[in-house]
């Protein structure tokens, strides 16, 4: 059994049983600033090496039924990895008492209260905190991040998506007429959840799209394409199911009313993400591939321009569960606590 | 081994040793019309259940390398599963002997010499019989296809696309404003190719656009849709790579200059393929799977449109061995020869 | 819709809600000497294809809960495609009705009660019917197969074991140690079940052994191997869960008292199996592959021996759907109704 | 980009463009206690990440062809994941110049020359030093690999072998009769190999035995299970091909001359791998599967025991690129430098 030192940050996990609760206690255990001291979720108990087998000699910590006192008392900061419309009950109370916390659920995110009302079925329950979060897409938001006590942790598709957007939309946000997305999730994408559509059998040597233009991460996108650009930005997107576990590939086109060059829009990109060591602009004719950052946190562009110069095609490929999700969660407590970002990250 | 009667058409099979060629000889041995008389291809040879072990005990065929006298003198009917800018040497002596051909290169598809060699790279050496051949997709040239010489058997990637877009751009034409096509294929659609890009551990787990604004269907598409919508269409094309063996699926981004309702367009696609065997429309709310067309020759489609009703997205899936290569030349053929259409097809 | 012409034999399949049920349909649908006239479920009811979309366009069957009296009217011949336990409350009526039975479950395989008992937990509750039932291996019990009311389709497991085993066990069987069977098995094999454990992300990229020494296909394989022998046979048996849909592989490791010769037990092999058309016995050096065999009735057997000629390892593959269940239960129907024994199956 | 610490052992991998040199690398860019200096191979060269793009913003270091002087210059410790037949090439003059060397092939691995020959098609050149040569079986070996120079890492399927028999062949050898060895590899155990067999359509969906009774991982198990027994045992060993990309299962059959009770195995094992951290005994009941291990230096064990006693059947599960390949390379070069055991690999 690893040791853990004890004068270090206290974190809880909060959601354990779902793959990205997994993801997180995974990279947490490699974190040298960290210890996990405290492991909940709403219904599943016991130790969390049955709870997930690859655990075995590598923890014995005990998953409890969550509990806001319990997290308080053991914990500097909490991550919730609960399902969607059940984050709002509980941030409230760790955020009273003082803790940090990194949401990933989608309740922080949509900033007005009908369009998470539309999209999420249920009215939002904790508006003060929600005008509080920093989106913690951290090569936007870094500097606010810092200074965060709630961080909204992005969406998975988002994720990818905003990462490819961002040079174009927030330099060149004038020429945008459209945006399409057409993004492909593997399966983890949809939790740990049984049900027959994610049976075997029905998704290997299968592919299909789902929740076509009503997928929820729908408005996400929007929402942060327009502050990028400070202007509306139309998209339209389509989700689809890949035959794997895990990796999200999105091909964006975008459609422009004044012709590009396609060097100087990879240029622009490259120049655009320069420091960030989480994004990877690849060179034109390159294209990003999901097993090139499957299990880590990159992100990795790819760019292509018509030959009419006015639809430039960006490709983006991340992890769903770790820069989608749970690594992307990590990042933004390395920013938080001031760790150096890549801690238990590479 | 089946005995298969003498008393009906003769086939040959030109291109046994890829996956289409295979396909083909699978399909033929179950048609009750024809008896697969020669079986041919560049260079391999050798026993047919040998190249592909899966004919043990079903074929005792034997592979010859390619010889025009030959074929002419075993066939009635020649199909051709040979690579682009092959089958170009070879159809017109075919056709002087006054048989049939069936080719399923893309060498008679796109009728302007120049496009031709822009996305082939290569001139074309037949433009005689490229002027004749008719495109084989069954749907829309069926009157044709019956009087037809020389099939140009459609590619796989358009022949998902044109039904996808056959009903609107041939009845709404005007109201396209551009068309943006993210198409998904299994690995066999890059053929029986050795290389490092189709190994296994490069695949699986894997997924990844490639040829982006580049790939040689797109003009195919764009030709064809044209030539339905009687104006030009202007095709956004990006093909992508899916962790599996057979089956394509494309989403299909059409843009409009005015609204749509969802029902009205599922009617109108429900009606156009109302007497269609293979095609099949779905009901608002449904989407096509891979996994419901894999190993037949049917085309299923689904339909949404946005809430603005300006972007009607179609989604389509084929089986690319089948629909998209070998199972619709067979229907060509059903078709040249007064067969049962889906003879050999259920 | 396929017109199916009126003067053929009238089917019924119960239990189209499960994998082996849906098979069944797929091959009774292309089978020229049947029509498929009823169609139950114990629970799920509505259209065919609904349940099985892979149907649109095929059929306009409709499934209906089971009743004893709609099936006896309307079939000559009923496919009980039930669970275990369940199949024994309804064949009795059927057969007394004069109906013609071929039940998949394991009911009426093992002929001794208690072992029936032991391993499927349930007293066995027709006995009668039971001592009747005659084991569908069709390349072992032809002749009794002919005559049958009551058909007991082998286990998949135990089909890909007995075919290898049967030429040695029945023409050596003094020579025979012991026998351990490790059997690998696509996903498929565990039914239409919705649990965790078939959920996609604990299959895929994943392969385990389940059941080990406690699988309830050893003492279907003990009694008919030893029925082969006329001596006890002491077998050892694994399963394993392979990532992939339909497929098993058996690797058979027999411990001889006495040497033998790899080529001799080839020829001895083939020999055997020379007039069965869906057993492939293949040359010394080369390996059976469930991609040969998958949605086909083949059988494929390879043969290899030890340097000191004391171990004969035997490996085989077949579908566990087609050859395993459905497909083996029409070549039943075709033996006992004297069809052409590969009609539907080629 | 990761800055290095200089001050830490110098590390180099001649064989990067392998998958083993891959996961070696990915391995020790996370050690605390290594640079890797030097990375080096046959024939590729260039930047490691166009190599393996999996690198970019990881390293900038690039590949060399391999130079014993440049070697010996900038390493103190040299990992070679080269192709059987060529490390014994390399080895000599490393040593001589004071260097240690762990070596992931086959070549230190047999100590009998005419059984390398043998197996091997190749005469020993480096008789000396095989002399010399610790085999790398940590939880076996791990006081004399503490002083060795030169490591013979253990092949992927022994490693998997030696470890589930260990315990039951060095307690009760006495009891062994024979064992028979079931193991199935992913992928990657194959190499880097661009050949048809591997390929996607030619993996995916399929699985196979290869190479059977003639495996040359074979008398490795045998020669370290005699030692552990200190008497002969005979093994027999069948390879299977599975389709994922890393992981190898296991299921040995060991049969007994007396009998013995599951619970005190499970009790005996759990006893003897007590300390060790890399391999996890599982309850009576549980069966390992490659999930929990994949991309992990853990072991993890099964078992089970027949009724009668007589046959004990242990399965056993590692990640053939970490445990069975790099992971146990870095635990070794972690045991010779005093570094905790884990340092990299947790």
């Amino acid at each position: 059994m690893k040791i853990q030192s004890p004068s270090v940050i206290k974190v809880g996990i909060v959601g354990i049983s779902g793959f990205a609760g997994k993801v997180l206690l995974d990279i947490l255990l490699r974190h040298k600033g960290v210890r996990v001291t405290y492991v909940a979720a709403n219904s599943t108990t016991g130790p969390v090496d049955v709870i997930w087998p690859e655990f075995r000699n590598r923890t014995d910590l005990v998953c409890e039924k969550y509990n806001a006192d319990a997290a308080i008392e053991q914990c500097d900061i909490v991550f919730l990895a609960l399902p969607h419309t059940e984050s709002m009950n509980v941030v409230g109370k760790l955020l009273s008492a003082g803790k940090k916390v990194i949401d990933l659920s989608a309740d922080y995110r949509l900033k007005k209260l009908p369009v998470y009302k539309k999209w999420y079925h249920a009215d939002h329950k904790d508006p003060k905190n929600l005008a509080k979060a920093v989106y913690g897409l951290c090569e936007v938001y870094r500097n606010k991040i810092r200074k965060a006590s709630l961080i909204a942790n992005p969406g998975c598709y988002p994720t990818a998506a905003l990462l490819g957007l961002l040079p174009i939309v927030s330099i060149h946000s004038k020429k945008i007429v459209s945006v399409v997305i057409d993004a492909k999730s593997g399966v983890t994408g949809a939790g740990r959840k049984v049900a027959e559509a994610f049976m075997f059998p029905f998704v290997h040597d299968n592919f299909k799209a789902y929740r076509v233009l009503q997928h929820q991460h729908t408005p996400e996108i929007a929402q942060y394409a327009g502050y990028f650009a400070e202007k509306n930005i139309p998209v339209t997107f389509v989700a689809h199911l890949l035959p794997l576990n895990v990796g999200i590939q999105e091909t964006i086109y975008i459609t422009l009313n004044s012709r590009v060059k396609a060097e100087r829009i990879v240029e622009m990109y490259k120049k655009f993400y320069k420091t960030e060591m989480f994004v990877r602009v690849l060179d034109l004719g390159q294209q990003p591939e999901i097993k090139n950052v499957a299990n880590t946190n990159f992100c990795e562009i790819g760019l292509a321009v018509s030959e009419d110069g006015k639809m430039l095609v960006v490709t983006s490929v991340i992890d769903n569960l770790v820069k989608g999700a749970s690594g992307q969660a990590v990042q933004n407590m390395n920013i938080m606590f001031g760790f150096n970002e890549t801690e238990g990250l590479l």
